[in-house]
């Protein structure tokens, strides 16, 4: 950790790939295009997965498991799927030696093995609704890589679900995208905006999808979860049938639905700073690190027994005891600020003397950060601090949005923005095109919750019935 | 649920698939030796995965997550691994609609890949031991599958880990045998042997194999669990060094180990009767099933009240309510009964005018099965008759395999012998190879704990100076 990170503001990319390298939350892998995500990453990982998997059984969801190899001729079945997902596959040709017979494709997404299960289990209207959902890796052949943002592999959970109506999937799309909302919100401490992706941004395969879109640090988009309306899309591919209750052979409805890896390149970019990662801490591998000071072994005897009865009053606190000899005080505070743990605990000869210790925050800028508390009230003190640094993150990152956003209504406006620009669009790819080709900047969605104010398309003039989200994106 | 299984004595391979695709724990998918596991056998694997990763943690490892493809170049570096495996490999050939200049391998476990990432982070004895896993999917290719068994994708856990020295490293892979000997026992309730294997049946690449081998129902043995010390070999071929304390640059010492989705075939054939499932309680998605029994409206809507009391009364105990209005009690018994769920309670008019509930235990035979409980005193009940059906099941399996295992002095007893054959063995690859060429039966291990009694290899007559387990295996 001697290894200076370069500032945000001179070199926004590689400030991420040095953070995400320094912090050892991955690693580029000598596999083109993938990453290894090293234990400090996968702990993140774990605590997003079991803060959406308890979201996911809380709303009637199972986990199940489906085959990582698709055969083509499935892929090949729902024609939008395969044109979306061909430049983007791997494929195996040979198996136990031999050439195959039919080519197996690494799933890029499940719907299309699993609607050749689901067309096997589901037989009526007492089957349904279906609600499944699965952890696991898939596979996307991918030309420019980054960590965690775009990966050859990444890791996901995708849900996958059937219902007997069209209105009850249109419900379980919402219902989910807002489960992500407010798991974006609560446990990653990043406001987000759901919204309806355009048709030219929308899933290969799905009748509309739905997405929440987040603002990173250098004022770009990110799409952190994807919510797909599919219709009877895949249905009708596979012929995934019910009886109704008047005994009619009916197509279900479906929805699928994701979350990735990608999440973690969102909490580091949302908010990360010069120093390194600054970590939410509900989602925070380690929310609290204690750093004994001493000078003497008498000292440091003392120090130590300190932070025994510190860690005592700490509970069910994820907590790290620092008691490295080999380097400096200074060094571990660099070294914890630069991993993001949100709060630091110093305990040296004089606090103990005190009976206190030194709060040290990881949210607040270095001369506003450090409150001496007594060692009584240190449970409630670190209990009070953490919820505190988790709603302030979200603070920050909501005032930087909504800074960083604008209204144009003209389109020299709309090339000046910087940010989110929030502009009526009349809902024609061509223009959505004509933008993207002139500033770079993509639909990242049309936002569900917007006053509906009919005006000038932004582009051509025409009358527009909604606004849209334009930003650059990763 | 109306499906009759094949009863085990008449036909075991029948009997085991159909039981696990009539408990929805697996099915077979529309791709060549895969699977699908249903929510019913993923949940069983999550408690499977919950309690062998808090074991993973309590001994100080970490999880981190490798890629799923592995250049043919690092396959090839190990000479033994890559012998061991080059049969089984699964290849991609294509990755974004072009033929790749090395074609990538589909992880059939990750050494290679591992030591080639351990080769960048280790530099010192600072970095060690490194002690990680990796819960993941991994792809043999089979030619003859079985659910859970043997198919070509399956879910496991591998560990790697790292070490200075060779006792380190020996005592880490006999550490990690024993947390597996401890989760068989005291979670799946499977009374294993832990042991060596014999050169010929040792993991490709490693230097000595360790294993867990249980017997099942029709008295084969299932290898459960191994774990493998590897020597230097997989350093050596990827430069893996360390500088130790005297500064001189040093091969790490390795081990890896790891248990799969094969546990819960191991489960359903241990426990599993003529009438479905048994499943131990620690591990049991559904630990107890309530069914309210009714003829009226007003007996049904009396027996639901009272099945709400109860479940207030069950705290974290896995309950479902099966309060389905289109089949009989009588369904509903047998189809719990063949789902493995350990406890039912039953709830009649009469038990809630006499404030009781009958328990219905699925460890024990038909008859001796039912008590009644007061229900002010459920509580207790029901959990130590969870506790007990727990110890119960260990004790019939250990009792079966007790019963099933000869000690063999001659090699015309061990050819009459059925089930386990305890022997003693010179340690001769030829006399191992004859006795599997006449009998079918392999060394499943040669078992840690036995007295150290010299005298004749069953086989051939040499001094033998150990005992082998000889069985055949799935």
């Amino acid at each position: 950790m001697a290894q200076k990170i370069t500032p945000a503001s001179e070199d926004y990319s590689r400030w991420y790939t040095e953070i995400v390298q320094a912090a050892e939350l991955a690693d580029y892998a000598p596999v083109r295009g993938c990453m290894v995500i090293r234990p400090y990453g996968y702990a993140l990982w774990e605590n997003m997965q079991s803060a959406l998997d308890r979201r996911f059984k809380a709303t009637g969801h199972q986990n199940a498991y489906f085959p990582l190899f698709i055969p083509e001729s499935f892929i090949k079945k729902e024609a939008e799927h395969v044109e979306g997902f061909s430049p983007e596959l791997a494929v195996v040709t040979i198996g136990g030696g031999k050439e195959l017979e039919e080519r197996l494709i690494v799933r890029p997404t499940s719907e299309t093995i699993i609607n050749a299960m689901f067309a096997q289990w589901i037989r009526s209207y007492r089957d349904l609704p279906m609600l499944l959902n699965q952890w696991c890796n898939v596979v996307r052949w991918e030309m420019r890589t980054r960590l965690f943002l775009r990966t050859t592999e990444f890791l996901w959970q995708e849900g996958h679900t059937a219902h007997a109506t069209e209105k009850q999937a249109l419900e379980e799309t919402l219902r989910m995208l807002d489960v992500y909302r407010d798991f974006a919100e609560h446990e990653a401490a990043i406001p987000v905006i759901p919204g309806r992706k355009s048709d030219t941004e929308k899933f290969a395969g799905a009748v509309r999808s739905y997405t929440i879109e987040a603002m990173m640090g250098n004022k770009w988009a990110l799409q952190s979860g994807t919510s797909h309306f599919l219709g009877q899309n895949f249905a009708k591919a596979f012929g995934t049938q019910f009886l109704n209750e008047q005994n009619e052979l009916e197509y279900v409805w479906q929805t699928s639905w994701g979350v990735s890896t990608r999440m973690i390149g969102a909490v580091v970019m949302v908010h990360g700073d010069d120093q390194g990662l600054r970590l939410p801490p509900r989602l925070a591998p380690t929310q609290v690190v204690i750093v004994p000071i001493w000078k003497s072994e008498e000292e440091k005897a003392a120090v130590l027994i300190a932070a025994d009865a510190v860690i005592a009053q700490l509970g069910t606190v994820r907590y790290h005891l620092d008691a490295r000899d080999d380097v400096s005080p200074g060094f571990k505070f660099n070294d914890w600020e630069m991993r993001g743990v949100p709060l630091r605990i110093e305990l040296g000869p004089r606090d103990v003397q005190q009976h206190q210790a030194i709060l040290v925050r990881r949210d607040l800028p270095r001369k506003e950060n450090k409150t001496t508390v007594g060692l009584d009230s240190l449970a409630n003190s670190v209990a009070d601090t953490l919820e505190s640094i988790q709603a302030n993150l979200y603070q920050q990152a909501l005032d930087f949005r909504e800074s960083n956003t604008s209204h144009p209504r003209t389109y020299a406006e709309l090339k000046e923005a910087e940010g989110f620009a929030l502009a009526l669009w009349c809902g024609s790819a061509a223009c959505e095109a004509a933008i993207k080709e002139d500033t770079k900047a993509t639909i990242r969605c049309i936002p569900l919750d917007q006053d509906r104010e009919v005006g000038p398309c932004v582009y051509c003039g025409k009358e527009a019935h909604e606004k849209a989200i334009f930003a650059r994106a990763f």
